[in-house]
């Protein structure tokens, strides 16, 4: 499971550097841009944490998750997670998240991707030849502080600004616990099945970005709160990290995942938990 | 209450007439647009249905609620909801909303609108001179299929596509039941507050706007399954009006609003339900 925060924040020219620690890959930061928009910033830029803590049952391989940060432009990060089911055609479910995230790292300034997260997603994906399938989610910063993001499958997003969530994505998923994704095979999503949406960002809004890992054991309320207790960022990811994982463990938490697999007519019984299966049982048709 | 459900589509050029039933003001489309991104599509029209039903103490003056469905560009929809305190000052809520609907409609076309709704969000505001305040939510349709939406307070937008939510507007509040509003006093929020976000909408894609009436009584899930079950978006429309209506003053639903009350530590017995009053104590301090 992966968790990025960012939190967006506006620093003089000479504030950059003695504010941002060197040798720091975690930081962005962005050159001027000029003011078109009464409410958009001189200089903008985000201070990033990240935390990635892999499954249980996939220590030694370093889990399915893979991301990478960027401080082109105003700043890109990106999260894809490989689909677990892979493993059972003895294929290696990272191999396809981290060379996507590898392919989209070095696409960032090309110039037919734009600015454009769907184009960045659709280059890397046609880049990419490893066998498998990932979610993934692409956010893009620019000089405006217009924060776009396209997404495919269950990674999410979350955009709080003075203490409520103001932006969320959504996952998309064929039914339950099969989310969209984009694979080594032709017959699954692509680019064009990204939901693109974005947002004017301020000054002081925190960025929480995450594979489902995070959305499906930690509540929103959670978020907001464990924001709330920290300034760092990089104690926000390990924070927000840490509960989820101890959600995810805990046999008598009932997770956003739980609750929402009882909705669709799962049971999620602890002692599954325990073990590493989320579901069991199908006790209504969908 | 209100509630406008748009379906978006694709019209060839010679369908537009027939399709289209005449002087039905809520019916929009607009003139075919250059193509720019292989995911746009060369003419566009959205198809509005709209219910308005006032709340049962308010029916004599036609509610607090305000709305405007205008054809310009790819489609202009706003909502806005007088805030009921005012009554208590002998100020008739609905006439703060009123008017600033009014402006917002005679301005979608201004040169400085120039399509971003939250400069129409400052216009009209600017404009209006009655007393009172209102939460407002405006969206614009461009004609490359972007719906852009400036939101202050709790009305609220979902977008439906493919039987699921893919995106929402959040209620932005002081604290419970206090949302941002815009205001004839200076001690208010301004287009400044407004939280500006935007989605790359596709053909079939369902958006539901409404005010608090709507999304304090139906749930999210209720209105994806409302929205499947019914294909005329007047239809669609009317049903979920009445449903909220009906759950506002059903003894024993336990809403969203009724939730949400008492994660914030206040309760809503089904008496002050049925008598109009939404909230009674505080068990908690917030």
């Amino acid at each position: 499971m992966t968790v990025t925060i960012s939190y967006h924040q506006l620093l003089s020219s000479s504030g950059i550097a003695t504010q941002l620690p060197k040798n720091r890959p975690s930081l962005i930061r962005c050159t001027p841009s000029p003011v078109s928009n009464p409410v958009l910033r001189p200089e903008l830029s985000i201070r990033v944490g990240t935390r990635l803590i892999p499954h249980p049952k996939k220590v030694d391989k370093g889990g399915e998750d893979a991301f990478f940060v960027s401080s082109y432009n105003g700043g890109v990060i990106a999260v894809a997670d490989g689909v677990s089911g892979w493993a059972e055609k003895d294929v290696d479910p990272a191999q396809f998240s981290r060379e996507l995230m590898r392919k989209a790292s070095s696409l960032v300034g090309d110039e037919e991707v734009n600015y454009d997260p769907r184009i960045l997603v659709k280059k890397a994906h046609d880049a990419t030849s490893s066998t498998g399938s990932a979610t993934v989610i692409v956010s893009m910063l620019d000089n405006n502080g217009i924060l776009k993001v396209a997404n495919v499958g269950d990674c999410g997003l979350r955009v709080i600004r003075k203490g409520q969530i103001i932006f969320s994505t959504f996952p998309q998923e064929h039914y339950f616990d099969c989310p969209y994704q984009l694979s080594s095979e032709a017959v699954t999503q692509t680019y064009l099945d990204a939901t693109v949406t974005s947002i004017d960002s301020m000054k002081g809004d925190i960025i929480v970005m995450g594979s489902d890992g995070l959305f499906d054991n930690v509540f929103d309320h959670e978020i907001v709160s464990t924001i709330a207790e920290h300034k760092d960022v990089a104690e926000m990811a390990k924070v927000l990290a840490d509960l989820a994982y101890k959600h995810s463990v805990d046999f008598y938490f009932d997770s956003p995942y739980s609750i929402k697999a009882r909705s669709r007519g799962f049971d999620v019984p602890s002692w599954k938990k325990a073990l590493g299966q989320k579901l069991t049982g199908m006790t209504n048709k969908i």
